[in-house]
């Protein structure tokens, strides 16, 4: 499984009219010269040009007509000779052409392993490579817009940025190190060393966050309805999802869970939790089970609290990251205001901010809607030019280089030594640059992260 | 919607690493110009060169960074300026880069309406573009050459050669039309043009005759499974039908139906008919079924008649084009023989010629398929110098052709004018031109037939 071997894989899904194959690595040329007869052999070619011609087995059959991208190295996506043979979209050609290949010397390539290459090539840092594989996933201008800013290297420059502070923060300190018997040399006090120590740990710290934001944004904004036993939370689900702007679909997210029902409102993609309903109960299985829809409702960034005006409000105090919504449904069945009354419990709002709706209805699901909205747009909006986290292992990273640096800032106050200091500065390096892929990331660490790319990747 | 409008479509399927539009007519290069920015304009490129560069909404939006392939008229698919944009393989992305051709002018494509333009353009006749759907259905060795030989035109080729010789023959009966009143001029004689007539009608009819071959081929040869009830022939179905090397799955033929289970052996594809179990019986509901049954079976290439040693073997006595098989199930269950002898019935066949197998543990499943292979390699094998019809449209059209063609001989046998014999003539040219889609295919037979195709193609 050597980096020098020609890699092949069929890099479009089943069933188009057109089907792609790839090819890349110092021999990609000479075998697909092999295979193809053109006007002219392929290796005659320049860089960024065309070839029509028939692709051939060993025999002598016509397995299709292709036409051939030729790119010379440096000059290509992973910065190796590479071609692609786009042929018509048949399971069976496609099939049939990497067969050949392989036959012919070819590898068959490992998910992600053509990224993997532009990584190692130089042509992408990791963080700019995992982001290919997020442009590809993004299903939402949001989604996209911040994968592809990640991908052309946005969010790669602000961590350059803090780590070429921190590099002369370590070179100051190292200076003091390295002079401390001269004591007539003068070195940056360590007062602009710790204002300046703060000053990255504020960078960090608006990176991270960044990623409550981001995450939500990739994932879908979570969404839990909580209500008693058959107030209508299924009703009311249906009644938002099945709209006409609405999807539902599988999403797989940083966690890879999966998700059963997305819907988009706007520029917004949510996704809802599940929960159980919540009632007083003496049964201990079910109170069992509305602790768990209790605790499922807090991963959620915004809760409906829901009432049919026969049943209250449930109970429930929400944290300072939520937003809550009191819903009352079936109003084409019971007046709101005289529901309210007779339900009134320590939980329930004030009257003028309860939605009345009707999911059957569907009378009053606009306003829901325009309220969900505002809130996604008030917390979870970005601008182009917002630099944001939506990578679990970066936001980790993150917090481990945060951690450093506050050891630093302490250890500058209390005086210690500027050899332990500067041990906590080299961790807290180590930790940006595995972001970006530096020598020091692991070989674990990065086949990890291309394992998750699709093949022909 | 103008042949002269600049088309575009999304032409791989989603999911892929890689995603493909396609955008073709006169204004494609500059279209994509005023949404792509790279090193230089495409405008200024030459025909079969790759160019890299951004894909930017009219706000300056980066939607994708892109690898676009540039074609001149008429050196393209369609013949006309194309431009194949290459992005990530994301739903949102390509979506977003159709939206904006569209916003810059491009008309959403037809199905199949790229290949349509290469018809209209000349670059392949009505044959060929017929036999682009089938390269890209094609799931085995057999259906992709028979679909790519054709794409390639050699079955144009075979037809073209057939209408020329029909031509000469109208030439020279023409020639005798014309000069009539001269009485010293000598022409061919009728007794020639007959004989001319005859070598025509059975080259078509070895068209036609590999018509069944052909629609084999394509579809899946063809087998029926007859047999008391409960005598195991879902059992049967299910232990061909989940090999290892079985596929089950969803295939559209010429004729459109679906057909539920398919499975390959060899270079082979079977398709399976389903029948309602076959005994005697006074319910008149139940025999009209068993009616059904037997004559979903006389479709069938090949019938394999099963008997569980307890039951006789049904008694069908096959049709001409149809291959027989006397399988005994649950052989794990009774000695062959024993239950042969006591079950001894007119339609029995030798015992010799009876398959004995036991369908739940496997012994002897082996045979059977050796036995529909062997069967398959006989009748329904095919050499790439074959010309094979597997087309209904052509066959129709063939057959017409063939009667037009056999009152053509008549006529000259029984010496009726040539005025008469002059138009039947014409009207076996004209069938045979419709197939490659000269000027009188009509434009509701070419609409027809490019609404099958893929949009994108």
């Amino acid at each position: 499984m050597s980096d020098k071997d020609t890699i092949c894989a069929v890099a479009t899904s089943q069933g188009g009219a057109i089907g792609i194959v790839r090819v890349s690595g110092p021999s990609s040329i000479t075998i697909t010269d092999t295979l193809f007869s053109g006007k002219r052999p392929l290796s005659a070619g320049k860089s960024h040009t065309l070839h029509f011609g028939n692709f051939l087995s060993p025999e002598g059959t016509i397995i299709d007509e292709v036409l051939v991208s030729l790119f010379r190295a440096p000059h290509s996506y992973t910065g190796e000779d590479s071609v692609e043979i786009s042929c018509h979209g048949s399971a069976y050609i496609l099939q049939e052409v990497c067969r050949q290949l392989i036959a012919a010397g070819c590898r068959a390539a490992r998910p992600g392993e053509f990224t993997q290459r532009a990584f190692l090539n130089g042509r992408l840092d990791l963080a700019q490579a995992e982001a290919v594989a997020d442009v590809i996933a993004a299903n939402n201008a949001a989604t996209h817009r911040i994968a592809m800013a990640q991908m052309r290297g946005t969010y790669s420059h602000a961590l350059t940025t803090i780590r070429d502070r921190l590099l002369q923060l370590t070179a100051l300190l190292e200076l003091e190190l390295d002079f401390s018997d001269h004591e007539d040399l003068e070195f940056a006090d360590r007062s602009e060393l710790s204002s300046q120590a703060h000053l990255l740990i504020s960078s960090i710290d608006s990176l991270t966050s960044s990623f409550a934001v981001g995450n939500a944004i990739k994932n879908g904004i979570a969404v839990a309805i909580i209500g008693a036993p058959n107030v209508g939370k299924s009703t009311l689900l249906n009644a938002i999802v099945h709209d006409d702007r609405a999807i539902v679909s599988d999403i797989q997210g940083t966690t890879r869970d999966t998700i059963d029902a997305t819907f988009t409102i706007g520029d917004h993609t949510f996704r809802f939790i599940d929960t159980a309903g919540i009632r007083q109960t003496d049964d201990v299985i079910e109170q069992m089970g509305i602790e768990r829809s209790l605790k499922a409702a807090h991963h959620a960034q915004i809760v409906i609290l829901l009432s049919d005006g026969q049943s209250p409000f449930p109970q429930y105090e929400g944290e300072e990251h939520q937003s809550l919504l009191y819903v009352q449904t079936k109003s084409d069945l019971l007046p709101p205001i005289a529901a309210l009354s007779s339900n009134a419990l320590p939980a329930s709002p004030d009257a003028g901010s309860i939605l009345t709706l009707s999911a059957q209805t569907g009378d009053g699901m606009h306003l829901l809607e325009q309220r969900l909205k505002a809130i996604a747009d008030a917390r979870f909006s970005t601008a182009s030019s917002d630099t944001i986290v939506t990578n679990l292992r970066h936001y980790d990273a993150l917090l481990q280089a945060k951690s450093a640096l506050l050891r630093v800032a302490e250890g500058l106050k209390a005086g210690i030594s500027g050899d332990f200091i500067a041990q906590d500065l080299r961790e807290c390096l180590h930790h940006l640059s595995e972001i970006l892929g530096g020598a020091i990331t692991s070989d674990e660490v990065i086949s990890t992260i291309f394992s998750r790319f699709c093949v022909g990747k």
